[in-house]
């Protein structure tokens, strides 16, 4: 069934009339959705409620019931990255929140190519957000991640402390029959902690960041044996996140 | 250090000629080697090889060393999917060799949309094979999957019994406290067994298919809650592998 985010409280007499354009054109125009139709719609509180259409004019819907189902990761994972090239946090946007993306920081990274001025920035914050938006909806999560894009680095780290773990991915020498840093690392993790996982552009981070993050309290951790492109990386950090915590919950 | 594939055979005397155009422009035009110069090079036999120019003109080398390091995940896993829309393949071509595919295959899938003849899937899968060469020396392989496009599904259904564990993507029931089937069966994995993942184009498996596979001794896993769509499923699955088999040694 299509789902919606509604960015409002949801309401306590059950009924909602849709006041955000994109959603309601969408819901009309291209679903085309009649009077007793339903969809899930999803506010802030994160819980997904089943809803009817009673006017179509009025673009206004029944609240018929609250559905159980949360697919919101057990911890909340923010996906910090320096600015790579290209369209790649536009990829990342759909990619990591499918996989379960909470929150994204991007900050000029030493290492970044790319130059975007505040002006740049708050144009592709708000084409990020849309994505993530879509993305959040079509694999049916709870939340929709938001961005924060950062024009000094210096502001970015300043986040850094308000985690509970903080992972930054980094070429590590595995060492046989033992647990990985990033293995061990997950295995601390308790529900509803606030976790945040660092990656570099293209050309990885400087040892002077890995410096800064670390002296801040930041572990590194390896992905594996394999170069991985900055934009993969993100993927098989959610990947490994989601399967240790919510598919091998025996094996920890 | 760059690194690149030479199908052939390492030579015995340890002098190389590279004859393959494309690598040749690639050494000598766009990275300008010069004698004295050294490089990766990767035999069919999936061993690195620090090899050194000897002579820009001829295009020839000199193997200097043989490299202890291999990056192969500890099973060879084959990824096929139903044909999907646009260029997802050739998005998986890339990601899902950095994260470690051994092999590809797709197939029409009963719910795939797109239909492709046999001249445009020759065309395909050279471009396919490109891609995946192209990621393998990126992220330093020693091996470059192959791609094999199916122009009908039951050659695809015959291959299923040539592999060690056959996993089809598929929702799941998740029941609380309980390994998943996906971690239950990677915790069953061997190194060196041959496993085959087969995901479905953008609208799943058809009922038909998933009768079809796990009679022919699939088991269905679950990805987690969230939706993926057909082209984040193999890169979760194939992170996973890597991270149980690679990372959470000690967990297993």
């Amino acid at each position: 069934m299509q789902q919606y985010f509604v960015n409002s409280k949801a309401p306590q007499d059950g009924l909602v009339t849709i006041t955000d354009k994109d959603t309601a054109k969408h819901m009309f125009s291209v679903m085309r959705l009649a009077e007793g139709d339903e969809v899930v719609l999803v506010f802030d509180d994160a819980i997904k409620r089943l809803a009817k259409v009673i006017n179509r004019d009025d673009q206004t819907f029944q609240i018929v019931a609250d559905l159980p189902d949360n697919v919101e990761l057990p911890v909340y994972v923010t996906i910090a990255v320096g600015f790579p090239k290209g369209d790649k946090l536009e990829f990342l946007a759909q990619k990591a929140t499918e996989l379960g993306a909470s929150q994204f920081m991007a900050f000029p990274a030493d290492w970044s190519v790319v130059k975007w001025d505040s002006k740049k920035l708050a144009k592709k914050q708000e084409k990020l957000e849309k994505i993530a938006l879509g993305a959040a909806e079509q694999s049916k999560r709870n939340r929709v991640p938001n961005w924060q894009l950062f024009d000094q680095k210096a502001a970015f780290l300043k986040q850094v402390t308000d985690f509970d773990h903080v992972l930054v991915a980094y070429e590590e020498a595995a060492k046989e029959g033992e647990q990985s840093h990033l293995a061990a690392s997950i295995s601390q993790f308790q529900a509803g902690d606030k976790v945040l996982f660092v990656f570099g552009p293209e050309g990885g981070l400087s040892p002077n960041e890995i410096d800064q993050l670390t002296s801040a309290g930041a572990i590194t951790v390896g992905l594996g044996p394999r170069i991985l492109r900055a934009e993969t990386a993100p993927l098989y950090a959610l990947s490994a996140v989601s399967f240790a915590m919510e598919l091998n919950q025996k094996g920890n």
